[in-house]
């Protein structure tokens, strides 16, 4: 049984230590929401490049290498696949010992800085393959082989999978960086 | 961060009105800059809409309304020119009058996320333009008829010009989306 008397003894100088322990547990999780996220788009890049990296059904088949924008797709879904498996490493560094990997005011630029631009490629990289996808069905490259084409359309899908939560990941590290601004520390308000 | 009086040598009441002239003056200055982005991104849009639009040669050449891409590519274009020109009306008339046009919550959010999103709509469209436009070169379309190949590429070149300073307009208005949420106010420190 808790005394009721006991909390109210408390020294003003525990009060900052109590508010940063709050602090402390907001940032963890919001940590954690982050490192799901940077898991969700790990997974769905990975799965994207090994969709298309695979996409090939002997030598009579056409081969995803002879287009260009299937090279790219596999470029830019491989860039994002490392990246949040290095950015994932950072997090579950930052979670489990209460510090950032690089300096504080490098980690939050460097985070949300890449978040950006890769979303961006990913972005273009489906969006151009979803151009040539098109044009594969109107060709007759589909009829010929309809299993290029369907294994084509879920690599390009997997990398729209892949933006939208690295684009999310972008908008919470951005809120980072504005927390980073107006207090001096990523410790949000 | 506001200083709370320290500054004990200057009269209180001329404090706040110095203060807030210099602020006027570079709220200006910069509010001077984000419409000269716009107004260069709304340039590039428009062209390459109209280079979209009038790429067809007779009925004997290709027409650019039957490639679904290059519809999507004027769409984007139309869409930024017409977002572009309407945030340009915007922008004159807080320079003129010193007041947004919507409340200024909602003026600076409402900035920010349509230059994000609409940035990222205007590169997925440029990217399957360059897609489509490859994919071209490498049938017969473009020895046919190399004019139009030629008029694709220089819209799609125009499309990346507009993203460019749709790109450097979104940064702008979200170093503003930042100021508000610290000051409370656009006027940034």
């Amino acid at each position: 049984m808790r005394s009721n008397g006991g909390d109210n003894n408390r020294s003003p100088s525990s009060q900052p230590r109590f508010h940063s322990t709050v602090a402390e547990h907001k940032l963890r999780r919001f940590n954690s929401l982050i490192l799901l996220f940077r898991l969700a788009s790990f997974s769905f890049s990975l799965s994207s490049s090994i969709f298309v990296l695979t996409n090939t059904r002997g030598s009579d088949s056409p081969h995803w290498y002879h287009y260009e924008t299937f090279r790219f797709v596999l470029a830019a879904n491989a860039i994002v696949a490392v990246y949040s498996l290095f950015e994932m490493g950072a997090s579950v560094w930052e979670i489990s010992r209460g510090a950032t990997l690089f300096p504080e005011v490098l980690q939050v630029w460097f985070d949300f800085g890449h978040d950006q631009v890769f979303a961006y490629l990913l972005l273009s990289a489906s969006a151009a393959g979803t151009s040539m996808a098109r044009t594969l069905r109107e060709m007759d490259t589909c009829t010929a082989s309809n299993t290029f084409c369907v294994q084509s359309d879920i690599a390009i899908a997997l990398g729209y999978a892949g933006f939208l939560f690295l684009g999310f990941t972008s908008l919470l590290t951005g809120f980072r960086v504005v927390c980073f601004i107006i207090n001096g520390s990523r410790f949000h308000i």
